[in-house]
């Protein structure tokens, strides 16, 4: 068999994983799918190059991952895809495989990331999906984040919001959507860009919450975006409300 | 303070506890909610009676049980419940505290009970819901599924579908609704009527679920009721899936 170029779509329950990326000693997603590619394909780890869309952090989940990895096998895709669901834990769950093009890369070719963070705004506590959500404290305002959030859309430099210190690269990224949206007793707010870096989403929610308790006026947002400075930003919003909805490629 | 009866809506994740009603030695929602209670109250749990709207089986899950309880307190229920918020575990929640009249009991005033049972009809398996939700592994026949519920609407013997094989009391039960709805990759059985039996709403959905599997034809279900015999009847359906909605009172 021709080696060949599966992309797949994964979703994970991220709360009790060190994050997407393989770490050597710790129980990470990728390290969860090299396992399980590795023991379908009968080869092994180190053969093995699985390449994700980007890194979630420690906590965060997935509903869209995207992953590549080149494999010669004798499964169809829908086979590979029931072995994978087979085979993996309960909290990892492979929703596609499709072959893609030899030169399909899951990071490189994006062109796009929404992230959804969710909190719990109900005036009790949620059961079912408290690994999923952050609850509130406060009723938040919305028209107030709301305006916030439209100082934050475009082209910026986000360095204010990146939660790496010696960021070398461009911190510059395009940010199209923001949305905040109340259904029952949660509050959605939906992110996307082009990219995002490291904890750009939980800082915003951190920062667009402090609006939202009016501790922070709507324009201070603006503020803080041109000065490009991390400590006046609000604080990185816990990784359980955060998720990997989707990633667009051309 | 004169003792007043306090009525609560309880939700909570069954997945880790022996079911609803106190057990020596198990944790229970009702050993729990002693716990939290004899806390705020400053009494002696031998000194509580919480009495609940029914019994959950282990694993089975709440929205809305119904509790009551006699206390003397110089809280408001508001005060009250957000105390046991922040007492409860994780995974138990006080929805709602009102004050009720004396004669105020839970499981004897129930006037009626809503279940909902919740399976996954994916082609992938969905890690956010796992532990609510029962897998399927066939596209199940609802239609059919509609067919045979409708034999079982009414006031009937449901003996057939009595876990209890000793019960000696009346197996005589009225449901008024079996609803079935599919929502995107889930599948929704609805069941309301004025009681139901030991393990009654999980065997009629283990029965339902053999004809959609194409295992038993609509009209058998109305044989098996027919029957009076839990032996005809199909298998009892997973805990996980079921979760007690509502108990209803005049």
């Amino acid at each position: 068999m021709e080696p060949q170029n599966y992309k797949m779509i994964i979703a994970y329950d991220g709360s009790r994983y060190y994050g997407f990326e393989h770490q050597p000693d710790k129980d990470t997603i990728q390290g969860r799918l090299e396992n399980v590619i590795s023991r379908i394909a009968g080869v092994e780890k180190e053969e093995l190059e699985i390449l994700g869309a980007g890194r979630t952090d420690a906590g965060v989940h997935a509903e869209g991952m995207v992953i590549s990895v080149r494999l010669s096998l004798s499964l169809s895709p829908e086979e590979l895809k029931a072995e994978m669901n087979r085979y993996l834990p309960d909290d990892i769950a492979c929703r596609e495989v499709k072959i893609a093009s030899d030169r399909f890369h899951p990071r490189y070719n994006a062109v796009g990331k929404t992230y959804r963070y969710t909190c719990y705004i109900g005036d009790s506590k949620d059961v079912f999906r408290r690994k999923f959500s952050l609850p509130l404290s406060f009723r938040p305002d919305v028209p107030a984040m709301e305006e916030a959030a439209s100082y934050l859309l475009g082209k910026h430099d986000f360095k204010s919001f990146c939660g790496n210190a010696r960021m070398k690269k461009s911190t510059v990224r395009i940010v199209d959507e923001i949305s905040i949206k109340e259904k029952k007793s949660f509050l959605y707010f939906t992110f996307h860009g082009t990219g995002f870096l490291q904890y750009m989403v939980r800082i915003l929610v951190g920062t667009l919450l402090l609006v939202g308790e009016g501790k922070l006026r709507p324009a201070e947002v603006r503020d803080i975006l041109e000065a490009k400075d991390r400590s006046l930003a609000g604080p990185t919003a816990p990784a359980k409300g955060l998720c990997l909805m989707n990633v667009d490629y051309m």
